[in-house]
């Protein structure tokens, strides 16, 4: 089960995609006898259950369900306005770690513990949207596919093995990152938030719908070449080590949002390194869950 | 004119401080023609105008103004939930930087660019509350005196010289640092972001009561004890410097929270560092905005 936002007529909605069609969140609400639908997406996540998402799976193998073409709506970011930046993962692939040690934006070792960063994502972009930036502010933005986990109930000092309870779904995310301003802002947060720089979807995962821990393959193609190409079963740390330690003292909330990191293949990669330029098609695939295709726009 | 957000019979309410006292917030937007009050500290700031300052200052001179008792409410953050994470600069005073060199967590040399990271605050806590940590999460926390800046509209590529437009006011944060967090993970916002790691207030001093750049003594004292004791024109990088160079790509946004670094004095300056221990009492003060006070609970 897949959970998409999208625009239709300029409003926002939420819905399921059924195959390569959507159906409308508040027409599903009706259908289950749910009351009044949630407005976002957030609201969704706060107010889901076991219970509902069964209802819906049901409903949904119905073949009288109306349903809208793709092509009639706007597909935007799952959740466009987070309501906090998005909590990211560093050099958790051990091909990246060892790709990157040749710059001088991180050390070349394996990390002991997770690295953790935010980016600001105000708003994220969606689908087939541009990642676009002045070559007056940067001159090396970089790529990075990653699995993004969606929080799915609050939670504090979470045990490994309770992490499924609290997760949501998955949903793709390519930590943009330019990084000259990594480099020279020393900590990371300023190169990974530009503007336009955290493209995420197409679509939520609902986790009912994964194995877990998630064992997909993750890939990234620039203009159709294949730069990235790996599977989440190589993180370093795992999705139950991540939760876990990052909640032991700090509550996650429900639609809060952890990107895992990203395999090797980015651009900072190659010798010389390989920035986005104008015009660039950027997509980044998750086995199960889809492709986020987004286009390089410099100005 | 200082802005503080207060509970009152269980209710979140604006205020604008009068001496000692508390308007309500209702009671001036009624007399002064404004209409429906905003209900958030981040809706008035998003809502605010020079007009609208000049009027309420014209009301608060008016000895008749009903005003309510310190001692009926309870003041909290003035913006508990931030829209995003507090954007926060490490590093930004010469004598802060000297007195860290030996520790691991950072070099020693002088920025040549501001150091950004985040600080997770959901919710900052507010005047009096405590600052709590299990000593199974951390051993080292520490205090952070800072000048945090409260951006009053949306910009982009702000030039230095228009840096005040672009400013609601000033608070007061407490930059609750988990030392042996920042350095186990390396990027330094999980060891800032613990729950209750971010006290804020007591209030927001609007910006047409201070000068431009502030220079405002700024102190901390823990039990009575001086330990910080600096004045904000002793920043590396000064507000005009960092908003024009953080908005460089990055929109920011009407209630976007800047907290500019701390000056020398912390626990981990002395040899051996002195950490925050149960029961401590911990008072942050800044001229003109006053003194936010937050006792430690270990748990």
């Amino acid at each position: 089960m897949k959970f998409v936002t999208y625009l239709k007529d300029g409003l926002e909605n939420i819905g399921i995609l059924k195959e390569n069609d959507v159906v409308n969140l508040q027409y599903i609400f009706k259908s289950i006898g749910e009351g009044n639908p949630p407005k976002t997406m957030v609201e969704l996540i706060e107010s889901s259950s076991n219970d509902m998402i069964h209802k819906i799976g049901e409903l949904l193998k119905n073949e009288k369900v109306p349903t809208i073409l793709l092509d009639e709506i706007k597909l935007i970011a799952p959740i466009p306005y987070p309501r906090r930046n998005v909590f990211c993962l560093g050099k958790n692939y051990v091909d990246h770690v060892k790709e990157v040690k040749i710059t001088r934006i991180t050390g070349n070792d394996i990390p002991e513990n997770p690295i953790y960063f935010t980016k600001a994502a105000s708003p994220a972009i969606g689908q087939n949207d541009s990642i676009k930036f002045s070559t007056k502010v940067t001159k090396q933005v970089d790529y990075e596919a990653e699995l993004a986990v969606i929080i799915g109930k609050d939670g504090k000092n979470i045990r490994k093995e309770d992490v499924e309870d609290y997760i949501f779904g998955y949903t793709i995310i390519n930590d943009v990152s330019a990084r000259d301003l990594q480099g020279r802002h020393s900590q990371w947060f300023k190169g990974k938030s530009l503007d336009s720089f955290c493209p995420m979807g197409p679509a939520i995962l609902h986790k009912s719908k994964a194995t877990f821990p998630v064992e997909l393959d993750i890939k990234c193609t620039v203009n159709g070449e294949l730069r990235q190409n790996s599977n989440t079963k190589n993180l370093i740390f795992d999705i139950p080590y991540i939760i876990s330690d990052l909640s032991n003292g700090l509550t996650l909330k429900a639609g809060d949002i952890i990107s895992t990191g990203t395999p090797s293949g980015v651009g900072m990669g190659f010798d010389p390194i390989k920035v986005l330029k104008d015009g660039d098609i950027v997509e980044c695939s998750i086995e199960d869950i889809g492709t986020l295709k987004n286009i390089v726009v410099e100005f």
